[in-house]
């Protein structure tokens, strides 16, 4: 049976899917024709279990094929998925033709979600404006840190340094992605303190403080930890979505803890990296959004330590924030960010964005307060139009800062 | 700070990865150690926060580096992981590091849990010896289908399809791993009309017969599923252990049902295909093993649709049933397969093997049953030493399934 319909037109009821592929021994075309039928209905051979009334209802359509770019676009009906299922859509367009030995790369590229799809999942709870209305921070991009060492410090250090950063200027203080319940700096003791410290950091700066625990682990786990932060009076949550994955995440959204999610996307870049294959980021952020995380690291816009572009994730930002009936995802800028690439940052990622440095503010030659302080001052400067140079020659801090990182910006 | 050592050894409480990895810009050596620090407790830049006893306590060792074949081994002490906790580990060793600028491709090419890690997890619940146990088939490979097409048929259909392969001769009868609860086939009609058609089929032929339903969802949501298959007498339940994610994974393991967990792994050649970078399918399948799956595809050992070879498939095999204390778990071979390559898999694999075949059954000529028994004479033909050639002389349905698919395995 044939899944080639160039004509066609997806309609609105449809999932479409763009994928870049490379084929070996068949021709280009048909290996469209062979995903077609394994992310859907069919298989290697001939069925006589297959009737045409099946074929009718669920025969996805390849309707757009281009042997330069070595695309194909894939429409699907929508009954071909379970809604608010991610795990069941993803074994469908993103399973087994990973695996087919005639395509020989395979990427997933797009995804556009049909409404049906979208309105069963949650969606963010809070979103940018509700992270702006939480913290009354209107009008400039968030300032975050991870605290540093990634491992290492026991609960009460490590919520001193977030104590720190706070008072020296920082809003969102964020766990490591591998710290999570460790022998040396339990989950409970850790936000029991930190959470103190960051209530003796508003006291003392008048200003709203933000501390995202890391809840990572098994499902219940998650859920038991997420619960202990609520308890404790912490607003936000933080899930590694990929390393727990789809059905965990979906798990902590819809259970009502009314906490905001920051995702964590440790180890995307095994699937998202090489063009030619995997899963792209944008379709990630797409997935993230709909199951409803409020804030998502999508890169350092081509200024940090990870690869990346200023292109590629203006595309995610984008997604993250494009009318589709959800709230708008808050874009986490993150890797290798220092004070000296605020200014760069924010040109392009304009002030709906977390700036998240860990290195850039702990090693600050004068610590972490003076280092959080250089973060602040940096963005206050791009803020209100000054040039990190000319803010810098009465805020000492960030002149430290730049002559560590970024002596050219003194020039 | 350095974290090479070549003179270290691994100690028995070491966690060691085997990194494949290639580098822009800087030595392959100096990468090895920013993979070791990303990974662990380091960072881009020097930290004022960072102390000697936490480099002491804490810090990796690269203890091995080749330059020809590009791989380093990495030893992690125990203490940077939380013990059954899988998406941390994940986070740390198959985390952020795939992401790094200088490090252009990477690939976890094994990782050798310490058994402190190892014993954290609960492995599987009844493994290869469970599960002869159970269907008392103790002395053949097992035989099992999936029901085609993949999706359209109703919860009646599907089930009368599984009796019609059970009839004929198979174990096992499986959902596609994109058959969730569908509005044409909703879930629980599905299991209560498909597992009453296998108590008919058992009392007809007096034998053991299996279906695994598709749980595959929201984590809560695929333990309601769980749960009802518990109910309505079913022993296995199939999760699609990627696309869901291992902390849903983890719970469905740890929430006590006693039920057989069939892992499909559609998505896993995302991570696992290209040999520059990614996740190999041995650490997939390891990990898989210490969460606590039963049975889980590994390929088709080089003989069916899905890429693979006989070498790759039967070190997934091995690493599913070595010695770590942990009960082993048995591999299902899948994608492609028909009654013509049973010899040729049966030799490469052994008899503990799930053969799976979906295509190969339901597109017999004569239907499901006969597809089914054509595939049941094979196996027999196998086990009693006899050619398929010479076992279809007198087996009707099996030559009809080799003129078919394999005419020159009759010459």
């Amino acid at each position: 049976m044939s899944y080639l319909d160039l004509n066609y037109t997806p309609s609105s009821g449809d999932l479409v899917c763009e994928f870049y592929y490379e084929v070996e021994g068949i021709p280009h075309l048909e290996a469209a024709e062979r995903i077609a039928a394994e992310s859907s209905i069919g298989t290697w051979t001939a069925l006589t279990t297959m009737k045409d009334e099946i074929k009718r209802k669920l025969a996805p359509k390849v309707f757009y094929h281009d042997l330069e770019s070595k695309t194909a676009k894939i429409a699907y009906p929508q009954v071909l998925f379970e809604e608010a299922n991610m795990p069941q859509i993803l074994s469908s367009i993103a399973g087994n033709i990973f695996g087919l030995k005639e395509v020989t790369h395979l990427r997933l590229l797009d995804v556009i979600f049909p409404e049906g799809i979208v309105r069963s999942f949650k969606g963010p709870k809070f979103g940018i404006e509700g992270i702006r209305d939480l913290t009354g921070i209107k009008n400039r991009p968030f300032i975050g840190t991870i605290i540093k060492p990634k491992l290492g410090l026991n609960a009460k250090e490590h919520a001193k340094v977030a104590y720190e950063a706070w008072v020296g200027g920082v809003d969102i203080v964020k766990d490591d992605e591998n710290l999570a319940n460790m022998k040396f700096n339990p989950f409970s003791k850790r936000i029991k303190e930190t959470l103190r410290m960051r209530d003796k950091a508003e006291e003392e700066t008048g200003e709203k403080k933000i501390y995202m625990p890391n809840i990572t682990a098994e499902t219940l786990e998650m859920l038991e930890r997420a619960r202990l932060v609520k308890e404790n009076g912490g607003e936000y949550i933080m899930v590694d979505i990929l390393t727990s994955g789809w059905a965990s995440l979906q798990t902590i959204r819809n259970a009502g803890l009314d906490r905001v999610i920051h995702a964590h996307r440790a180890g995307h870049a095994a699937l998202t990296r090489h063009k030619r294959h995997g899963i792209s980021m944008k379709v990630i952020a797409k997935i993230a959004r709909l199951i409803g995380v409020d804030q998502l690291h999508i890169g350092s816009f081509g200024v940090g330590k990870m690869k990346g572009s200023p292109d590629e994730d203006l595309q995610y930002k984008a997604v993250l924030e494009e009318e589709i009936g959800l709230r708008k995802v808050l874009s986490v800028a993150s890797g290798g960010l220092h004070p000296g690439i605020v200014d760069d940052l924010i040109k392009i990622s304009g002030i709906n964005v977390v700036i998240q440095a860990g290195g850039g503010i702990h090693g600050h030659d004068e610590g972490t307060r003076a280092g959080a302080t250089a973060m602040r001052q940096a963005v206050s400067a791009v803020v209100e139009g000054i040039s990190l140079k000319e803010y810098a020659e009465n805020h000492r801090e960030l002149k430290i800062a730049l002559e560590k990182w970024a002596p050219e910006k003194l020039r």
